[in-house]
């Protein structure tokens, strides 16, 4: 339905920070909303916010939509990934404009340039490096100037590719839909930004319910927009096995809900071409020896065991290897997750078989120590180096992921170990809680919901600053050396998918995935309340970009920023 | 991308009313899931459950899905109904098949006719009647016979158009894609069906968030599905007034959250004949005397009153004839909805010109009970008949929709003075409940979230008969003579929609909305997880069909019947 241009009798103003609707015949500062939201206090508009120092101007500047220009000047390694970003971006931008264009009667102010501005954005970088590590520098500048030739120009400079990346999307931010004009807006701005921890996280399951591609590739992009890194994929477990193993097909035929809910070699090749475009490594798992079964049905008839591996037989792992060479052929990972949680020992210690085993060894077949070695002696065969000396994992070699709350004091343990964390307590950080039960009745293990408040305020540092704290106190010493919050690599927050799929995917993730990434980027020393106004003005934008992210208030409140606010 | 087709090792076997996979080696009465459903146990495809007696064949029968067939038998008023519902029938039927057919090897078992074995539905309509209200006859019968003569007929008879399209509805879900031969499937049946309760509703709030035309047409056709009659449209409220009202534009000019959230009065028209097409009356509210606010400021300046409104001023009155008489118009309504909670006595008593009005006509203008008589004029001048004799609402002309928890005296006393009442209680029956807070931290006001299994297990019937035993036992009387739960016409569970919009409106209203249907249509006695096993097949129809619902299991759950159920 083609609906004629309305009057319609609201401006904003900005007042103390907050964009407020205001009658059109009062406003004496009048803008439209974008407009407000772009130049009125500090960075409405911006999520994650920058760590560094950053200004931004108070005029909006329009420019045509359909000129945006984008220079490239970067290595040969990684300049195809920069132009690809860039050519997103015009995209991105372009999108702006909704349908049909502008519905309000356009403004009659005389802004002669307007017709022919464009916005021309200057990428430059550094490194050739295209890989994303531990170590990869993400940082970036931006510049929008806006020059007395009336030029308008964006200048991001960064190491690396992915520090560019992180740039453009920052620019994204800054502009908006100019519906006075029907054309977009943007301001000047000096932004420095570099993010707090290297691994920003989420974790998503496919194998309680499967997620499609697109699914996935969704995600992806989701998370690119709010600079997190990377997508942990726990793609098998008990319930199915959905990936297709090319040397060994019966893991998929076996294990796949339906052949229709099989990922092929070559989706999960392209997928991760597709994240590493959009600055996200994939993270595989192949969770063991525990949480297994599907996909394993004719491996067990071998006697490598059922929903706990079968560790002392030589089968198994030529299996594990087919896989685990395949996985690092296909993804390349830097990281490796390798599930180890939830172990049964007394699942190995009751079959006959591995009991002798550990007697025949010379150990007590009724000791759980002994099968705790065992799974050591299982671990290090996987990581496919010499026996180990002792009884628990190298902190050189292994980052551990923790599920536990943030109170646990197995956090303190192996942070006074030297391990290296990575945060994915439940109490925050498990996006599965708070519905349906999904056996019995009423809700499910780990409610309530936790909200994105509570996301938001979960910090890593508090967290290892906590244990820090006890620590030296038992230690009888005053503030410790070493300090432990340098021992965490950053977060994951993890989406189970017993009652998520495709359908309720975007909801779940979002927009309590830009909590946790705006905590991970920043680890802000303000709280939840603080970020309320960005996030509902940044989770709009993710709406408006295609994905479904949980609705917070009635856009009144975002109509008129902090009355809807209670302390 | 085209797979090429699988051998898929598993197939299903009915045991005890159950679908459980099974190696193909080892199954020896091995089906397709899709076979298995259909003809295992008692209608495990069917939702809500029909109350009248059923059988269901043993045997999938299948078809082409090419060669479907409608033949029509109705009155001239509404044979344009019955058809189009044939129409959308074949469409669903159509639509089984998935995107490029089996991905199985097809099977080699030899049915020599289904190749051209079609589908014949007969519909029987009695009435001419084509408008819904409390007395219309919803029940249907449905046979679905295969002949000697390899003939496969259904033949859906009905009072109603609405009861005919209840039949088309089961019918529907007594089909399935056959992905053995590429085709579709069904059973032989006898059903005859009819709800417990005239009014089966959901209720939508559009004032907080705007939801959009296709988010409502969505939500109509998801309600079809589910046998739900009544879409409780709150259009307005304190935050928008988003319907365009022809002769007052101000309105919804004033009102609306933008010139692009504002239902013009052609699309609400379109949409009124769009629900009725599908068996749902449009039940329009408007909320009032509180409730009111953003699209009444041009009225605030005119003595109105804002937020809420000043009674005593006779504008007012021309305005809400204004509005009246075009709800009127455009929703044609058997039922309206006037909102009148929440109401403050005390902003009235403070405004002096209302308590001066009060101390004229010879009140006491302290005293609350004069501003209660106030409003029950203004309920009553609303209503448009004489003035009202006591100070409470008549029950013969009023209904109330009361949203206290289920065990609110209220109930019983509202009971006992002869309303008839529309169920609402939020401890059941709010879907809004157990998100972040959307002002401040932690959870929202009314957490946790109902699950389904709440929102099914919420009896009107029980809840009646508890007052009832009250109020026999205060009366000292046996068994009352009069039946409490004759006065309860219905329910509706409230969507309010300070947290919802059309990026997660699915995910809210389903599948906690079939629960509901289930319990309005069949009031069964039994529990949530007696019915789990159908509502998770209903939840993945619907979700194919196009509606987002909420994830309830792993997939795995639908795979194995009852293997993930714990009492």
């Amino acid at each position: 339905m083609v609906r004629s241009p309305l009057t319609f009798p609201w401006m904003w103003e900005c007042r103390e920070g907050a964009c407020l609707r205001t009658p059109v015949s009062e406003a004496t500062n009048g803008m439209t909303l974008g407009g407000c939201k772009l130049t009125c206090g500090k960075g409405l508009t911006l999520w994650p916010k920058p760590t560094g120092t950053f200004t931004l101007g108070k005029t909006p500047v329009s420019f045509k939509y359909s000129q945006v220009i984008v220079i490239v000047d970067a290595p040969q390694d990684v300049r195809g990934h920069v132009e690809k970003a860039g050519n997103r971006l015009k995209e991105t931008l372009r999108d702006m404009r909704p349908p049909g264009g502008s519905c309000l009667e356009l403004s009659s102010a005389s802004d002669a340039n307007l017709a022919t501005r464009q916005l021309t954005i200057r990428v430059t970088v550094e490194q050739s490096d295209a890989s994303l590590t531990l170590k990869t520098d993400e940082s970036y500048k931006l510049n929008i100037t806006h020059t007395d030739a009336d030029q308008l120009e964006a200048h991001i400079e960064a190491k690396t590719f992915f520090g560019a990346r992180h740039g453009m999307e920052t620019l994204s931010q800054l502009v908006a839909y100019d519906d006075a004009n029907d054309a977009l807006m943007t301001v000047t701005a000096d932004v420095r930004d570099a993010p707090v921890y290297p691994v920003r996280a989420l974790t998503l399951d496919t194998s309680r319910n499967f997620i499609s591609v697109a699914g996935l590739r969704r995600t992806i992009g989701a998370m690119a927009m709010n600079k997190l890194n990377t997508l942990h994929w726990h793609i098998t477990d008990t319930h199915s096995f959905p990936i297709e193993i090319t040397g060994e097909p019966r893991l998929a035929q076996y294990g796949a809900y339906s052949p229709r809910e099989v990922y092929t070699r070559a989706e999960v090749e392209e997928l991760v071409q597709f994240a590493l475009e959009r600055g996200v490594r994939l993270l595989p798992e192949l969770d063991m020896p525990a949480h297994v079964g599907y996909g394993w049905q004719w491996g067990e008839k071998a006697g490598m065991g059922n929903l706990t591996m079968n560790i002392i037989n030589e089968n198994l792992y030529k299996v594990l290897k087919t896989i685990l060479v395949e996985y690092n052929d296909v993804f390349q990972p830097d990281l490796f997750h390798i599930g180890g949680d939830e172990i049964n020992l007394n699942c190995w210690k009751t079959t006959p078989e591995i009991a002798a085993f550990v007697k025949e060894k010379g150990g007590d077949p009724t000791d759980d120590e002994e099968y705790m070695k065992l799974w050591i002696q299982f671990q290090e065969r996987v990581y496919d180096i010499d026996p180990p000396k002792e009884s628990r994992l190298d902190p050189s070699k292994y980052i551990i992921q923790i599920w536990t709350t943030g109170k646990d004091q197995q956090i303190g343990d192996l942070l006074k170990q030297g391990y290296e964390l990575i945060l994915s307590n439940y109490d925050a950080w498990y996006l599965d809680c708070g519905g349906s039960a999904w056996v019995g009745k009423g809700n499910n293990w780990c409610s309530p919901y936790k909200s994105w408040q509570t996301v938001y305020e979960n910090s890593p540092r508090k967290i290892a600053q906590s244990f820090q704290s006890s620590s030296d106190a038992a230690a009888s010493q005053p503030a410790s050396q070493s300090d432990f919050s340098a021992q965490i690599l950053g977060g994951s927050a993890a989406l189970w998918t017993e009652q998520a799929d495709d359908a309720n995917l975007d909801n779940k993730l979002w927009p309590r995935g830009a909590a946790l990434a705006e905590r991970l980027w920043a680890e802000p020393d303000t709280d939840s309340l603080a970020a309320q106004w960005r996030l509902v003005h940044h989770r709009r934008r993710m709406v408006a970009r295609g994905v479904h992210a949980e609705t917070m208030q009635p856009k009144y409140c975002h109509q008129y920023d902090g009355t809807c606010y209670i302390d």
